[in-house]
């Protein structure tokens, strides 16, 4: 390969530039030539936004930085990208842009939406004998790609959600006199509960860990609900509850729906947002109860202070896994990871067919879900609890974390 | 001194307990027989809900993973204490229970109102040739005791508050393209700004900073803010905003109000939430941008994970400097920090009479503030970068931090 490009799409994570380290080392050790990166994703590259890396990553030292900061250093889009008998010309400028720049492999980082960018573009590349490859590395904090065993980027927020988790359950235990407070903490996800379910890693020998988690999985009944925390306030003096942003009751409605407007956003999707704070104000009208709303908000995708080395690691082996992908002529294909069976943790890693991965939503299997008692079972803690060990520490200067940022 | 007792008084904070623990040591290292801790301050006490701290700060170990607990290990109250001549009776309560545990000193860690709990028992026994002594050791995020240079605990808000605005600027500045999301961070502070102003500790060779920064002491203006979000989006493709959840209007209404009920807790306060949330609807409505809300919320307070070493250490001392100070035979005083002029940073610890500290409450210095910009000037940049060096890392177990529980 001669020249390559690397673009990050999506919601940021705090490993996304793990990615954009690995893919740059491995092309650097295979003899390319420039690693150009895209500013703002495709959306940035169609405008000739595009940056030559080597201006950015020729120091160890700023390959240290980048391993350590949040979001995407390049920048990032939510753009969907036209089907080609819609806008031609999008293709057209595409193309004329990765032939101007002799660019053999186009590389994206990101997670579902970003993937059907891949998709369209090596169909595209393959229909008209365009030179050109494509490879997707995963990257989502949400953990919803299938396929793939798991995600660059969860295990990173799950680290962060069970920390803070368990911060909060020290702090809301404080007062303990009068009646419980309720603290009702909000976590991202739409429709899967991947980043939820991480609250149940708050529970170990020196945490009772949150007292219930609902999922967005499994609907959720606001009078069991109520019952539920009723009864917990008998038996304890503080009561913490791990939600999704994207609870929905038995007829499908978000629960933040039922106090604030909706929004879409350009893949229209619903924008969420408040389902604690609705929870809260319904719990303390029918209970009496002094409740709290806690959203882990844009710090659960961004907290790259407290990131795990395992998935710092993992998602610097996608980046170069994929480079390795794109040398090899691949195309059309994401990276994904495979965890071997029957012994300590340890992944493999291979390629896997962009068409069965683009658009899919991977779930919470329901059989990992005890809904009874509104916990996650042993197989789901027995999955996650390898994907956040380690730590990578911050580059403190001056009391806070560096990074590295474009000029 | 035979036997000793130490509450946890008011919000928690991430070293409220390194209080404990230097406390403690200092404690045993004068021969003290006994080390109690009140379980929930003194609403706990009155019930003689009493620990002997031997039972689990007898290893080093464990006072190891108690500096590195948040929240208050012991359990903490928002108890006001009444005047004596109105309830005669809890009074007499507390000096049968001083008395029949044998105890010489009562040391209190809390913020105003704790303070005044100190004030009215070192009295009381004054007025009653009571032998017990009282010191107030100070606690505060909010930073607003008078006469101490700072309070410990604020540091560590600080530390956190400047790294997470860090993570969320460069979250917010992903995306690029189109029009700037306008996100706003709501940090604590009642009527004092010191939180909301380590915002301006974001901001470094490595990152931009928050482009405004609004404290409770100067009144806050609408329309004027709406102009400057206005200003801000023609020439930035990310705007962030630091407010504190105090900010006001000339009239004195709490912005939050505007939109939200009003509710007051034991000690009169209103409590407050939602001044981002209603700010950025109003944004949102007023000019067509993208908002989002962040609340910082409880994290602030109990991030122990990411704990300033050098607030740990000052709150070790004060500690141990209560229990100097009551070995002396002190009582009705406060532990004070001074700062050392004209050198490198340097604190002198000593002792100050606690009617001049209860219930008064210490602002930003109105100098410190440029208002034509919505910053924070030199002054308090070098008054704060000291507090928040260095770190103290958490112990790890199966990928997230170890505590110390009361069982």
């Amino acid at each position: 390969m001669k020249n390559i490009i690397i673009g990050q799409s999506g919601g940021p994570t705090a490993v996304i530039n793990s990615s954009v380290a690995g893919a740059y080392k491995k092309a650097k050790e295979l003899g390319v030539n420039k690693v150009y990166g895209m500013v703002y994703g495709i959306e940035g590259f169609l405008g000739e936004n595009i940056i030559d890396l080597d201006e950015y990553l020729n120091t160890d030292e700023n390959i240290k930085l980048l391993k350590r900061t949040p979001s995407a250093f390049l920048g990032s889009c939510r753009y969907k990208l036209p089907k080609y008998e819609d806008a031609p010309e999008v293709y057209a400028n595409i193309f004329t842009i990765l032939d101007k720049y002799d660019i053999d492999a186009f590389l994206y980082i990101g997670g579902n939406d970003s993937m059907d960018t891949i998709k369209m573009l090596s169909d595209y590349a393959k229909d008209n004998n365009k030179k050109q490859v494509f490879i997707g590395i995963p990257k989502t904090i949400d953990n919803d790609l299938p396929i793939t065993d798991h995600c660059p980027g969860y295990g990173s927020a799950a680290k962060y959600i069970a920390t803070s988790l368990k911060e909060i359950i020290r702090d809301n235990a404080s007062f303990g006199i009068k009646k419980p407070t309720v603290c009702i903490v909000e976590i991202m996800g739409r429709h899967a509960g991947w980043l939820t379910a991480a609250a149940a890693l708050a529970q170990d020998d020196t945490c009772e860990g949150v007292d219930a988690i609902y999922l967005p999985e499994i609907p959720f009944d606001i009078d069991k609900f109520t019952k539920k925390i009723e009864k917990l306030a008998q038996e304890k003096k503080s009561i913490v509850i791990a939600i999704s942003e994207g609870i929905q009751n038995a007829e499908g409605k978000f629960i933040c729906e039922l106090a604030t407007e909706r929004k879409v956003d350009a893949f229209g999707h619903k924008q969420l947002s408040g389902s604690a704070a609705t929870l809260a104000s319904i719990i303390a009208n029918k209970t009496g109860l002094k409740t709290r709303a806690v959203e882990l908000s844009t710090l659960q995708r961004a907290a790259a202070h407290l990131a795990s080395l395992t998935d710092i690691e993992e998602a610097e082996t996608v980046g170069a896994k994929a480079v390795e992908a794109a040398n090899d002529g691949k195309t059309g294909m994401m990276v994904i990871m495979e965890r071997e069976k029957d012994k300590k943790y340890s992944i493999n890693y291979s390629l896997y067919d962009i068409h069965s991965i683009a658009n899919v939503e991977k779930k919470v299997p329901r059989e990992w879900i005890c809904t009874k008692h509104n916990r996650l079972k042993t197989p789901y803690l027995s999955y996650v609890r390898p994907l956040i060990q380690g730590e990578l520490y911050p580059i403190f200067k001056d009391g806070v974390p560096s990074h590295l940022i474009r000029k």
